[in-house]
């Protein structure tokens, strides 16, 4: 039987919470039963909090809205780190115009956009507008067609020396108990591999997440990474991502780590959180 | 400037030809040009020949009316030894009944169909019968819809614990001077790692394929692999494989490998074939 | 509660069976307990049977012998397949002449030895002879010194464009109940991506392994695949390289395979064995 | 014939400069010559710079120490920024007591000591001590017996369930003109991927090195990503390392890659330096 610790014994030790969304505050049934009764916990103690989401797919505001229509009002878009974050982040400083071919969605490309840059789906990169193509973005597994886009991508690496993105470091997300859909990351990996290229990725467990979290925090007031914890559902992500930034890690069983397998896993990786908790809800 | 040999002069040596056939006989242009000399050169030495290719989309019958078609009419489809065959084979003996999913063209799953085994594409298994399905097979990157399929297919590894089988080792193919496709062994590498799976590949650099052509001539008379040369124009595939097999080699730059890359790749990879051709034409 | 068969029952089925060495007949305790009365049950039945082993540090001479020191006289060198005989195959029908460096112990080294060809320590390879180093082979993780002679072959490597050959696929073996030792497949797969080569590989799961044994059969009679049973414990060697060669193959859990993982590992690896059994004693 | 830009021009643009050391400001043959200039100009511009080097053999101390040895005093230790004090804050922050296990020389394990830690040669693990160890460092390829303690540390990542911390990224390291050693990085991966457990590396080109400078000059006063350029001769680590973190990077010729293959490597892997030069000298 797993050695469990109470969640809220957990954070009373500490004074900033990092929270990874799937598989911690929500799933694909909706919110995690009682999570809005930690955040109202979190108000009341005076606790910052960030939740920091491999999510490329939409605008942290979009991502806000959609633990609004749920019901979670606590979350502003200010508290949200995403992996989109970084890629924007990137394409400003280090694209200097032209073209940034993209494969996901149209909501994805519009957030990425900076002055001075034009997005472009990689169905419409053409033998007239590939010579400004300047970066390729892959941002979301829907929104083209797999076939023709990413046999189009391969050659478009092929006869571009540019850079390539990848905003989503996830192979999949689950769609329901048993299923799974293949995510960006996944496709990343194989196109990657075929085209011999050398892919930026951004995203959990890289340090730059957790770096734009703790920056907004060193901000305001000195911290010491001693006062932070991340809390996540995935060993090799969350976990170890949050134990090398040098952070305290909470492993939660309600998503991809379920409690049968967690003490295995963790043996079997070598990736060794903090603590485990059954979940993030403050009862 | 890379030393070449005459082929005429290599392949006067041995007794036996193993051709590999995209990049040696054929490329997306057509036949290369003058190949038909070789092979009346080869019936007029009474050398026996075979092709050895990683091609699963099509029955050796069908390969071999697309070269008559072009007017290559000296391969008969005896002399076609093809990644396919050996999935079939490998159906025949270890799949016990049951239903074969597939990924592929319909032309290709027909092809493999044995006594007592029914193919269904992927995009047919349903909850109804999915515990009837007792291999995967991937055959051909045409013939499904990528979105769709490739994540059904996932799940259908996670649901049963059942032989992946693919029948092409290539990442890639060309379509014309500049472009690729992506292969169904490319595909094959990215499903693997989602799904965690080992799965079973036959095609070159693999042994089983050259010993299906040797068995073919063991049958007939004894023969040292000292008499068998094998052509091909990839270095990964061809030339390791047929080394690993034991037998001579000749790197042929009509293909993959092109003049100007030859020496820096066989110093790169230290895949060293025995001689190095212009092309496999007999002037 | 994992669902085992009995031995007895399942080779009675058939003509021909092959076995894994470590593991299946013994382990670093000396000879796993009965296993005499296997071959007992063999010779009695008039079953012919080879031992397929992962193992290079040894003629099968020496292997045999080891067998009758231990009291089990039944298997001679005849019936003994091992990788180091087709990395002296390999030797005779490829490297024409000079010197085959190697990593391993002076005996690995002295089988390999065919006429015209001079085997030398790495750590003898020296500025004046290392142009006629034609070939490296890598025999076994002892007999040399690892930090002087692993960064020697590293850099044999990029002065000679030479195949390289790896007579055994191994990572690890064991040592004790508890621990395992690096084995000469590990380190060479750390040489090979440093080195940035491609390397040759010899031991199962290729198919060259059991094609030798297949070999020896068919010389005597005809045959099919189907009369012929792999006995193995290890799931990613013996069982895959069983099943692709189209043998019907039995997991024994006496070795690396333990019956309270069996399951779980089948279902992670999807790599099937056609039956399970306890040992390969027949009580 | 490769375009290169002049250095000083380049710098000029600049108000931070970071450079990688070894390849850049030295090699096997001591100082890149000219280099002492290149840090003249730098103090009467004004302009800040730091050494950001994978290096965990020494403590920043003596690393500064071996450049005024070599003559270049403008050097100190507080402008250098190596993978080992990674790994030092990682331990202070996340190990909270006990046995920290190390490969490499007793000089790199001194240095990441900590209050409360005590460091030990793995050769000295015991069974009495082992279930105090709480960390594993892999710091240096010299200073252990790599037959020996290499096994010794595979065991003890199968015994123990701990972090393993790698504080060099590097496969390699130049000794002279044709030949390279084996760094900790490369035997990293192979008991990683023996083990089975996912370690955690510090080292260009993960954003950490390059935060950990960044912070430094932010103490100070408010600055750009685009005011900082970085300096370095590995595509791999200091320029994909350097570009993700946001910063403009020159590749210069002096060390790992070599004018004839510059253009080739940046198209075959997609890595793009903002500039190229010949050297980081200002003549």
């Amino acid at each position: 039987m797993l050695q469990t610790e109470d969640f809220k014994t957990v954070i009373e030790k500490y004074q900033y919470i990092f929270f990874d969304a799937y598989g911690v505050l929500k799933s694909n049934m909706g919110l995690v039963e009682g999570i809005g009764k930690t955040f109202a916990f979190l108000e009341e103690q005076q606790k910052e909090y960030f939740i920091v989401t491999n999510d490329a797919s939409r605008s942290p505001k979009q991502l806000a809205e959609s633990y609004h229509l749920l019901g979670l009002t606590a979350i502003d878009d200010e508290r949200i780190i995403s992996s989109g974050m970084l890629a924007k982040e990137y394409l400003g400083l280090k694209v200097k115009g032209g073209i940034v071919a993209y494969l996901g969605t149209d909501d994805s490309a519009h957030y990425i956009e900076s002055s001075g840059l034009h997005t472009l789906p990689v169905r419409e990169v053409t033998e007239t507008n590939i010579d400004q193509v300047n970066a390729l973005v892959l941002l979301d597994d829907e929104g083209f067609n797999w076939f023709e886009d990413l046999n189009k991508t391969v050659n478009l690496l092929r006869k571009r020396t540019i850079p390539a993105i990848v905003a989503n470091t996830d192979n999949t997300y689950p769609i329901n108990h048993q299923e799974v859909s293949i995510a960006i990351g996944g496709i990343a990996t194989m196109i990657e591999s075929i085209a011999g290229k050398r892919f930026i990725r951004f995203g959990k467990p890289d340090s730059q997440m957790f770096m734009f979290a703790y920056d907004l925090i060193r901000e305001k007031k000195l911290v010491s990474k001693k006062d932070i914890l991340m809390v996540g559902d995935t060993l090799h992500t969350d976990i170890i991502g949050g134990n090398k930034f040098g952070l305290d890690t909470v492993l939660v069983l309600t998503g991809n780590t379920q409690a049968k397998d967690a003490e295995t896993r963790i043996h079997a990786t070598g990736i060794v959180p903090t603590y485990i908790c059954e979940n993030a809800v403050i009862g």
